[in-house]
């Protein structure tokens, strides 16, 4: 018997009581071990749960109970998860989370705290829901040097994206319907401004890095509130779609990191990615290209991922994988406008003679169908609304 | 120091050589282990290759060497392949294999071999060369009863379908030119009847069925040759590709597979898979749709996922993973004329009213457009040339 614990019994929290009971003999067969849960810590009640009986509010219930084997972390934040979580691994006790504001912030401490007690600290949800991206990246595509990833890694900015193509709407209209379908939070600052995606490609660089840590903060961010429905329909009418892009590239020592919205050509799998699903498309100096599709949210999906890192626990005890995370002395990402990019260059009407695409840096002149654009361009302020990355 | 032997010094051996060698810097601080390849067994000489210095043609330099801790076989067949797996296994040596014949025909002895003796037998390679697939369906995807599984698993198939299709060829001048560019070998029979796909769809299936046992003899196949140019030409007109698709479908305690040609539509992110390229779409209860998607063949991309299985073997010294395999005490697998799919009827033409999709088993009078088919349809002898799977 491998009891767990589930710390926080929100949406994916939930999710994940149900996905571990409902294919309990599956999963038995699968790891030998059969897993029970054996607490669910949360402040509200939840009468008629079928999981009552093992709800509490109290964590000393959870972390003094010394027949606990794991817990799971779904409160979410960088707060309440991350006192419980330094708690859990401090005492030898694993934990697999799909927090992926508490690894990419505070990963190469909790890292270190799981290696100096010999527990693990696993996150397969915490990129791309239920797609696995994380193992991949650690395991099958270990003899690699990751050369480029291109991940469309938010849901509800790719499901906005695709309904203003879909339905000819403004941005404002398609977060509206976003809301009223679930899809957006009340507060989408998060998401449409690309931090969700910023947080996310800080762990799939840390991971490319092989372990050096890449930090949020270090990676250049723009979300897609400044979209038009011009710029999509003039995306459309190329062949291309405007995706949010968390973008990575090695570069010698260093790397490229940044969130931004790129036209993407529909001749790329990446760009036939619409609707709420995710997208990572890694590069390996051997394997060449791969591409990892599936739902990269929602309560059952990142469940499925949550509980594939319990399996692996309850089978192993213990990941050999997860390399510690360490931080680098000076940052290893190299500043957004030091790095060479594919940029598209538009207007409608007078000018669509100099519409092109160059591969320049911030500052850099662009030339197009022979013609020098008169002025540095100024990427970073966003100064024209007719330049944008392009993939 | 972990010590290596590849047996079959061939395209994937030398791929793996490769790999090992140029990256050992970094695989050594991905798995805590240096990897030396301390032999290679092949009949063959090579003069001036940089292992010139390990290879050797006696097996018992490989096999009774005390120090050796793994056996990368890449001889490819259930020969000699067999011969010397059992030999290494039975010693408690792990294999690490891409020899999709052998895993999908002995698979249930070699994994009891393995699992008598504590060591492992892995085949991340012989399904979709370098796209992490096994893995992912072994562990990230553990908690999920698999429902479905459509792959595009053979890469010579695809080159020839997307040729027909880009070049307006026809089949045996797509064969040819395939022959030319090294995409199909001389007799190109296991690839182009889907004997290729068979063998993989057998692994695939094997594992969604959680270790019960499907042969390659049990999964229906019909590759590509009686495939029209006008058949392609069609399903372009009606925005589909035509694809040799490895089908698997969960149903009850049982499944279906088969290997046929589909209309895949374009909308699907499998019917935009191309040229070489492969790519697996699964389905779990929980997880929903995922698709895995790379370069399923070649030396390089092979390599690196033999390369992860015996990264996972150095760090983990044996895999908890692999099940072993049950051969059942009868099929679990529905004949193909029991199984409802869904079909394509078409005719250009007069009859063309009766152009439309229905989901029916073989034998099955078929409506559309409110029309009655005045026949059975005889999909199994292909009676009808505008007749397919559709997805």
């Amino acid at each position: 018997m491998y009891n767990v614990a589930i710390l926080g019994f929100g949406v994916v929290g939930a999710g994940t009581a149900e996905v571990l009971s409902s294919n309990r003999d599956i999963i038995k067969s699968r790891c030998g071990e059969d897993i029970s849960i054996t607490h669910i810590l949360d402040i509200r009640d939840f009468p008629g749960s079928p999981f009552e009986s093992v709800i509490t509010k109290n964590a000393d219930d959870v972390f003094e109970d010394p027949d606990l084997d794991l817990c799971i972390e779904t409160i979410g934040g960088a707060r309440i998860a991350y006192e419980f979580t330094k708690r859990a691994l401090s005492k030898g006790i694993s934990v697999v989370t799909s927090n992926k504001e508490l690894v990419s912030t505070k990963g190469p401490e909790l890292l270190k705290i799981a290696e100096e007690n010999s527990c693990s600290y696993l996150f397969e949800a915490a990129v791309g829901g239920g797609i696995p991206i994380i193992r991949p990246l650690y395991r099958c595509l270990a003899a690699n040097k990751v050369i480029r990833i291109c991940g469309i890694v938010n849901g509800t900015t790719n499901y906005i994206l695709s309904s203003m193509k879909d339905k000819g709407i403004s941005y404002d209209e398609a977060l509206k319907q976003a809301q009223a379908n679930g899809y957006a939070e009340a507060d989408p600052t998060a998401d449409v401004e690309g931090i969700d995606a910023q947080r996310k490609l800080s762990i799939l660089s840390t991971i490319a890095m092989n372990g050096i840590y890449v930090s949020p903060d270090e990676i250049e961010t723009e979300g897609i509130s400044s979209v038009s429905l011009d710029d999509i329909k003039y995306a459309d009418s190329i062949g291309c779609q405007i995706k949010l892009i968390a973008y990575f590239e090695r570069i010698g020592d260093r790397c490229a990191a940044f969130v931004k919205p790129h036209f993407v050509n529909r001749d790329r799998m990446i760009g036939n990615v619409d609707d709420v699903f995710n997208a990572v498309m890694v590069e390996g100096d051997f394997v060449g290209e791969t591409l990892f599709y599936g739902r990269g949210a929602g309560s059952l999906p990142t469940a499925s991922a949550v509980a594939g890192d319990v399996i692996e626990l309850a089978a192993c005890k213990k990941s050999e994988f997860v390399q510690p995370w360490s931080v680098p002395a000076s940052s290893v990402v190299v500043p957004f406008d030091e790095v060479k990019s594919s940029y598209i260059f538009w207007s409608i009407g007078d000018n669509s003679a100099f519409n092109g695409i160059d591969t320049v840096k911030l500052g850099d002149a662009v030339i197009i169908n022979g013609i020098t654009s008169g002025h540095a361009i100024e990427l970073a302020s966003k100064a024209s609304s007719s330049v944008m990355n392009y993939l």
